[in-house]
């Protein structure tokens, strides 16, 4: 059996993934907070899993990791895991030898991708649009995760949309992610919720005209990052992730209202049948998990 | 021998390719208007070209043509040539009943990011954005040419930047090509001149204000678009191909100091190195007619 993490702010995810692809037993645990804390609770998670599955460590063929920061697949570092209270972890290493077996590291954006074309069948390429307290997208064709040569394949939220618009915590001005992520929201919605979209949402769907422009702003950006994916990359699917993709159909009938406002002004951008390529990460999906765990199942790209 | 086309508005460059990647023979025509006239031209040329290289078209292995267009890559048929006179033609079909050889065709611009990738020694994957009259991208990566399901990779052109922007003949507002083309120089940079970007960048040279103006904007529209390749596809190198390449180094240098300028305010783009990755196609480099003759050498992407 191979065995996939996905190691959040919150919560550590583990699967336990055997022939066929059939999930075998799944676990969730808090995650820890500082690198030994991290990396020992990723342990403990695999231990209990395969407990779960009444198999054996030796059992296990391979374990893939998904995880927030920046990941050097080739290693396993991570570095800048901010949520985590990670600056730098060879988190590969450590946890192989804990394991005494193969580990993989990957972006848990990048996992959660590959994870969602195996989870909804999906065939050719797709991209998975994370739309979380950032934004980015993970690339997968033929079933292999397209990183590019550095990494940054996906990474349009930091793809400047507006001259006009407001500073990004990159250093530069008007990136999708200002306008298509949870921190944009925070940012436009100033609230004391729990939940600053749904109320947003919520004031939006009983006509608060502010509401309706700060969704108005936040779903076109979402629209934008779909075509850009699709004029730069073009993956037949683009799958919306991330925890904003919770909303549902509460973001899917805005954001199919753009398109269709595109495509009418446009027959260039109605011949690209974005309504038809979009479509929601279903709630509770674990994604990034199952991606890891087939992390080691296909060759990379060269 | 393979040997490859580039049927541009008003040239048909022809070359023979022997093993090795060798360059035997290159002859040059006035393209035809009007498909039949394209597609006799086609032949004629590669007859000739035959003809030099000393040998028979017996003994030409495969054909590859690259054609501005809307391709089918799969079929052959070319949609919408407008420089060109051709409405729809089944370009394949015909040149390949007229020769008794295979033909392979593909968009001019994907031809030629293959060919900018095999006469500049490249290796893993880069993108050619060609800055012509309109703006494009070809993306190849490990010596395949990767298109997209719909055949829209690399059309960054029509990535609207800025919602205050002018009007696209796309439909759309504000899209990179409305910056940073030959057409969007011609809009922003009204003259009688025979080769308008050249005065422009005479007068900026000579420091007057509104060519300064203008060539900002123009450089800086490019630069977007490497930034963009970079941010959605990442490729590790961007060749600047098209026209507007012919600036050379008048065009790199504004270049270089775009990306400075950028680095210098974002340590995330610094971290890109975008002035390390990016270059120009020499002039007269026949990237499109070797790309399209190296088209059939390679599996397509699945």
């Amino acid at each position: 059996m191979r065995i996939g993490l996905d190691i959040g702010g919150t919560k550590t995810d583990a699967v336990a993934i055997g022939a066929g692809g059939r999930e075998l037993a799944r676990v969730r645990r808090a995650s820890g907070f500082g690198a030994d804390q991290v990396v020992g609770c990723a342990e403990e998670a695999v231990r209990e899993v395969v407990r779960r599955t009444g198999g054996r460590l030796t059992d296990v063929t391979g374990v893939g990791v998904g995880i927030p920061g920046v990941v050097d697949a080739a290693t396993g570092r991570v570095r800048h895991a901010v949520n985590l209270g990670v600056a730098e972890v060879p988190l590969a290493d450590l946890l192989s030898k804990r394991l005494g077996a193969a580990v993989i590291v990957e972006n848990d954006v990048k996992a959660a991708s590959l994870g969602a074309w195996h989870l909804l069948r999906l065939t050719g390429s797709a991209a998975l649009l994370n739309v979380g307290t950032g934004l980015s997208a993970g690339i997968v064709v033929g079933g292999r995760v397209w990183r590019g040569p550095r990494g940054t394949a996906g990474e349009i939220g930091h793809a400047p949309i507006d001259p006009a618009g407001v500073a990004c915590s990159c250093g530069q001005t008007g990136c999708l992610e200002t306008l298509a992520s949870g921190s944009a929201i925070a940012r436009m919605w100033r609230t004391d919720a729990a939940l600053p979209a749904v109320e947003l949402f919520d004031r939006a769907d009983a006509g608060e005209a502010a509401a309706m422009r700060v969704r108005g702003v936040f779903v076109d950006g979402v629209a934008q990052a779909v075509r850009m994916l699709v004029l730069s990359v073009d993956v037949e699917t683009i799958v919306i992730g991330g925890g904003l993709s919770g909303l549902g159909e509460r973001l899917q009938t805005p954001l199919r209202e753009v398109f269709h406002h595109w495509a009418a002004a446009s027959p260039f951008l109605a011949s690209l049948d974005l309504p038809g390529r979009t479509r929601l990460l279903p709630a509770g999906t674990p994604a990034a998990a199952v991606g890891a765990a087939m992390l080691g199942t296909v060759p990379q790209f060269a």
